[in-house]
């Protein structure tokens, strides 16, 4: 069988067609040939399935520049898994964008129309733009090779919690107000803030803020006092958060403070009232819409609201809209 | 009563003294008098036990600058707790460095000699400079004024793990090393690496610059070109993570990825070989000695490590010696 390396292609001819594509969905059919890219010929190869590519061994093409180690581990893992799949090379698969490999349902293959997974390589130290995540899921390879896979997803916020109070007078202290005797629905139903004693409500700042900017809660200075606050302690980060509190509560989700979970906030959909809370099902992390992350720190957060049963979200945002992307451990 | 605020000082009078200091702990005496701290006297005010200081109530005196409220929030919560406690004050407390209350044991107070914790009370969005802990208690209160109550540590690192192994040969790929054909020990007993197949190990960089170092392993270029590579894909962090990685190696204590916990490491004191690895029973965190922690961060790191049932472990280094701090959670 002669197999060489032609650019970025390898060209395995019509045996290997019958042989690797027909029966076990590797590469792509060109006028009856077969094309492999780099990373299955790799795969072939540590097999024992063909002996060489220009004769290169595994251990020759491996180290070489044509196959990037990581494409290889994970194209491995997910065929030791049982799936077949396709580099999402542009022309070999329908939407090559932003992914790096197609994988199909288990039982299927190219042949077939479904897809199972639309996969990307990501080393722990590539970095990677929050705004680019969302229908993928990635494959991170970590320095000792370990594959942690992340699956991708926009959601839709939404709950039934109502955001209108009763309207109360507060004072505003450095980083939170008091409402000395508020109406009980403020805490009790709607969830705004802590009890300080058994009248006092404490409110954080963009608790407050929002209050004020909706007429709910008047204070010296009213809302913009709060807001000016807000960016003496937290600079523009407070805009996005009370963006992102803001578009939480508009959409009837009941937003507190995460900050025991090392975010932002957590989130209750369908709150009636503080005794009838249920429990918080997202962790809520406020990001600038342009945040690249590092690997480690979205492993971190996804493992740590996974162990709490919560799904981790990021709230994009330059401080007007809201983009949300939720990140959940995948077992493929 | 007659109570007044004095500079930065609560006078309370000989009367006070006997009601306050002497049953329950407040204050400090000076000529049989009481001297209060502001925030003791927003607790008494808080409790209704005296009415007024300077005519102040206590939402007027919550609300001045005489009283932090985030030290307020601590103070009434350690109360609440039943503890007797010292605003840390040079000449009030015997070590007031780095904190702001003393606490003692359950049942003692300040005329006794014991101490339960040193605790230093911190916002959320304060600075938190990773070499100032290690002997302190953080309290530290959130935006929705709920505490977290973290205990620092300088602990020991230390294991019986024999980090020697017979030499052996590799490739250096792009991230990490090969080695085609390895000693068993170097896996199996000493725990370097993960299995390719049944006969290669891939050992991550920090791996196989240390085991170079070391004289364990040769590649083309050696030991530098390992680190060179490491300066290129991860700069100045390299140099840290590699002496990090050293220090645990040489104490005895086997590090691999921490990757899917978010850390640098986890690490195994008592490693016998792969089959008998036990549980990992640390998280490390490689940072530099100058870092300075955002509370948030923190406690997203503890609690993870906490759900793990780990201990999270800070390892600050510039390079050259490591410096280690535990930090728990705690309940007082």
């Amino acid at each position: 069988m002669d197999i060489t390396l032609d650019g970025d292609v390898v060209r395995a001819g019509q045996r290997a067609r019958e042989r690797f594509y027909d029966s076990r969905g590797y590469g792509r059919v060109r006028g009856g040939e077969l094309d492999l890219a780099p990373v299955e010929a790799a795969h072939l190869l540590y097999r024992g399935d063909i002996e060489g590519v220009d004769g290169m061994d595994f251990r020759e093409l491996l180290t070489s520049t044509a196959v990037s180690e990581v494409e290889f581990f994970v194209y491995k893992d997910l065929r030791d898994r049982g799936f077949y799949l396709t580099p999402a090379r542009e022309g070999w698969v329908e939407d090559s964008e932003g992914v790096d490999f197609v994988v199909y349902p288990r039982g299927q293959g190219p042949w077939d129309d479904a897809v199972a997974h639309r996969v990307r390589v990501v080393g722990e130290r590539d970095g990677l733009p929050a705004a680019s995540l969302g229908d993928c899921v990635l494959s991170v390879v970590d320095e000792e090779s370990e594959i942690t896979y992340l699956d991708t997803d926009r959601p839709e916020v939404a709950g039934t919690s109502d955001p209108s109070v009763p309207a109360t007078a507060g004072d505003l202290l450095a980083e939170r107000a008091v409402c000395w005797d508020p109406p009980a629905a403020l805490y009790e139903r709607a969830f705004y803030g802590q009890r300080l004693d058994e009248d006092a409500v404490q409110l954080s700042l963009v608790e407050a803020a929002y209050l004020a900017r909706e007429g709910h809660l008047s204070l010296d200075g009213g809302a913009e006092a709060v807001v000016e606050r807000g960016h003496d302690v937290e600079g523009e980060r407070f805009d996005r958060r009370l963006a992102v509190y803001t578009a939480l509560r508009e959409s009837g989700v009941v937003p507190k403070t995460g900050f025991k979970f090392g975010a932002d906030f957590r989130t209750y959909a369908d709150a009636e009232s503080v005794e009838n809370l249920g429990h918080s099902e997202r962790l809520v992390r406020v990001l600038p819409t342009e945040y690249v992350f590092e690997p480690r720190d979205l492993a971190l957060d996804v493992r740590l609201a996974h162990g709490v049963r919560k799904t981790m979200v990021f709230a994009l945002t330059d401080g007007a809209g809201v983009e949300w992307v939720a990140v959940e451990r995948l077992t493929p």
